[in-house]
Parts: C-alpha cells; sequence; structure tokens
C-alpha cells in the first residue's frame, strides 16, 4: 500500500529487491542486491565476469533450491579458482598510483584487447531500444528497473533481462550467453542506463565487441573501450547516436 | 570526440569517472568510481555512512593533495576503528540465512530506529525537486549524473551534490551535512533516481528521517524505512507524490 498527496490509500506494487549470496565450492564470495529471477544466470555472469570461469563447462551444478537467496555454484573437478583474485576492484592493487590509466591496465593485464574484427550495421543498433522495450515488462519501464540486451550483429534478439542493479542485469545476459553458448564476438550489448568503465570491463570479460547504452558513458568507460578494441555508442535514440570508441565496427 | 550515426565528427563532453582510494590512518579502505569534486565530503559521507566515524571532531584532517585520486584521511587520536566492521554488505554475516528480513536486522542491529519525530510540509516537498533541478548544471541532466539534496524541514535547500554513482551523491551530501554540523534530524534526503535498501541505509546512518526520490523505491528500502522509524517518498512529480512508508513525518 502506499498513500498519495492527499494522504488517499491505493494499492501499489514496487520492484523486488533481495540480496543473493553467491557460493563457490562451500566459499561465500558475494552478496549482491538484486531482483529475483534466473539467478542462475547471474551466478554464471558474475562469475565469468569476475574472471572465475570462462566458459560454462567449468561449472558442474547451480543449485538455487536448498537455501534461499542464495546460488550454490559447484566448479567441475578440473577447475582451479584463485580466490584472490576475486574482487570488484582489480584496480586496487596497482602499485603505480591511482588513475584512470592505472585503472585500465590493472584491467587490460587481466584481460587482452579483443582480437575480432566484427561489424555492425547501423540498422542493427537503431534497431535494438525498441526490441529491449519490447521485451520489458510495463512494471519495468514505468518503475525504473534497468535491462540489459544481447543483440546479434545480423539485429536478432538474443535476451533481455532486468534488475534493480545495472551491472546484476549485464551480468545476467552474460551468463545467459555463457549457458547457451553463444558466440558473443558476433554480439553486440545494449544497456538501458548510461555505461561505465565496470560495464565495459563486464563486456570484455564477455568477449563482447561493442556496448551500446541508451543514455551517457563515462570518460573512463570511453578510454578504456577504446584501448580495448571494443566500439562504444551512446545516446543511442533513433534515428541518432553518437560513436565514442571503435568506429570501425559500425558499418558507414 | 564523438561521431554521430552519419560518422560526422563533433566535440563531446563526458562525465568524469575516476577512481578514488579511501585510505584511514594509512589504511586503504575502500576505492569507488567517483566523478572527481567535493572528495573530502564523499570521504566524510562514505566513513559515516560506513559507521566508521559519527561526528566531523572525529576526523582530524582530509589530505586530498598528496595522492592524486587518494584522500587520506587522519583521525582524531582517540577514535578507534573496528576495520573487520568496515563492509558494506553489512548483511553477508548474518548467520540465519539469507533474506531481505535478516538483511534489516543485520543493519538494525547496528542503527537504532529514529526517535525524532519530525514532520515535513507538503509544500516543502513538492518544491524540492524544482530546487534539485536548479543546482544541478545543464551537463547534469542532459549527460545523467546523479543528484542528491538535503533540504530543511522547512524547505531550505542545504547542498546539491552530483556524481556518477548515485550512492557517491549521497555520501557528498551527507558528509558536507557533517561538516556543517547541521541538524540532519530536521532535513529530508531528496535522490534524482530510485530509492533502494543502500540508500535507505546511509539516511539512517546519517540520522535523516525522511528519504524522497524522483523515481520508484524497492521492496526491501520499503520495508527498512518502515522497520527503520524513516519515511519514504518515492515518484515526487509535482504536484503528485507517494509515500511508501512513515506517513506520520508528513504533513495532512
Amino acid at each position: 500500500m502506499a498513500s498519495d498527496a492527499t494522504g488517499a490509500e491505493a494499492p501499489d506494487q514496487v520492484v523486488v529487491e533481495e540480496p543473493l549470496q553467491i557460493v563457490v565450492d562451500g566459499r561465500a564470495v558475494a552478496v549482491t542486491m538484486r531482483t529475483p529471477g534466473h539467478d542462475d544466470e547471474l551466478a554464471l555472469g558474475f562469475l565469468l565476469t569476475e574472471g572465475v570461469i570462462s566458459s560454462a563447462a567449468q561449472v558442474r551444478k547451480i543449485d538455487l533450491e536448498s537455501k534461499q537467496n542464495h546460488a550454490l555454484v559447484f566448479l567441475a573437478d578440473e577447475v582451479e579458482v584463485d580466490f584472490s583474485q576475486l574482487t570488484r576492484h582489480v584496480f586496487s592493487a596497482s602499485s603505480c598510483g591511482l588513475c584512470g590509466k592505472a585503472t585500465i591496465d590493472a584491467v587490460a593485464n587481466k584481460l587482452p584487447p579483443l582480437e575480432s574484427a566484427t561489424v555492425f550495421s547501423r540498422d542493427s543498433l537503431l534497431a535494438a531500444p525498441a526490441l529491449l522495450e519490447t521485451c520489458q515488462s510495463v512494471f519495468a519501464r514505468t518503475g525504473g528497473l534497468h535491462a540489459a540486451g544481447i543483440f546479434g550483429a545480423d539485429g536478432t534478439t538474443h535476451v533481455v533481462r532486468e534488475d534493480i542493479g545495472r551491472h546484476n542485469a549485464v551480468d545476467k545476459v552474460l551468463g545467459y550467453g555463457l549457458q547457451r553458448d553463444l558466440d558473443l564476438s558476433q554480439c553486440f550489448l545494449l544497456v538501458s542506463g548510461r555505461v561505465s568503465f565496470e560495464i565495459m570491463q563486464k563486456a570484455l570479460a564477455g568477449g563482447v565487441p561493442l556496448v551500446a547504452a541508451i543514455s551517457a558513458p563515462s570518460s573512463l568507460a570511453v578510454e578504456f573501450a577504446a584501448q580495448s578494441n571494443q566500439a562504444l555508442v551512446a545516446f543511442l535514440r533513433p534515428p541518432k547516436f553518437k560513436v565514442y570508441a571503435g568506429r570501425e565496427r559500425i558499418e558507414r
């Protein structure tokens, strides 16, 4: 129930936010505040973008049933995890001082620039925002959930996911891609909001060569994209968009 | 430089995102990706909302000059910090399982509900969005920076800050309040976007009895507000708003 400015009460629906603890082989590695649903994809995407796994085959099982709000991940026997690497803030260990460049370099040491030369058509980019919106629930559009989608270079919509956290929405679609063995080097990622450094970093970890955003990019996202051989398109509002990096990946 | 959909190039301004490392008495406690500016307020607000300090007097000095993108915080001699407490995810230690209720309870153990009975006028709430927007730069409005503001119960605008991170914008205004010794129990916090659990938690740590948001609240934010004796107003879009908790704090 919520009441309005005059005090009148009416039923109201709010976005669900609940914690999810991700546990890898019995070890708790992260708690994230998320909108429940597609938790297996979220866990997979998180482990992919944190550099713990690089393929779905490395995960033997994800148990979502045994404990509420827990994703119990069991890795395949041959997979070894360096838990000390498991930190979002890979750059905090940088020894040469802390600046945008050091931050990018710290990530670059772990994730080399992309080699794929995939080119995307302007039409597939311009069509994506409407496809993203079609896949969002009305509630998500009005209630302000973040959305992320994976689209093929040919314009195919592979998946759209929503979450109260914008990083989670991205982890979910990347997790979906990993699960279905999508060739992400032939895809682009579209996010409903802004694109910051961490979003570019996640896309790179997933091997996605182009990130598009309905809203603005940050300075560090632009620098990171250029250094990683990723394209960055922002303010994607048909018939317009702006290209901040990787112009050569977009068909003239 | 950015290029548009036709390939034409034009100068373009993007939101600055840079890391800030917060160091307390020589110990690195956090790295946050933020928009530079008001870093002293950000550091103070962060330490307040993480429960490290409770007054500005506990901080002897904040040195922003010696190292780029570092806030070197020096505490007063008598202040003792339990660094093991220094985690955003206070709930991860919860032993009774992980759910919304456990999450709230874990915070409640550290931060008791508010006792203040401050009542806010409808007019001051309805005036705040325009005041927030007036204080934002045009660039921030168009480029999608997050904004947060502290307003008095009488409608006074105390401070508005912007940041690429919505948590940072809130930390900055709370840090400003601490620095100026504002009586935050007589103030409300307005955020430009949505209000999630962590925003309510930060407001509680600062002793702010009402949080208003231009956009939507999350389920956990609503539950947390009710349990903390905080009011939560969302979709504050004059002449309308919705009250999700603490109706009694708003003048009828």
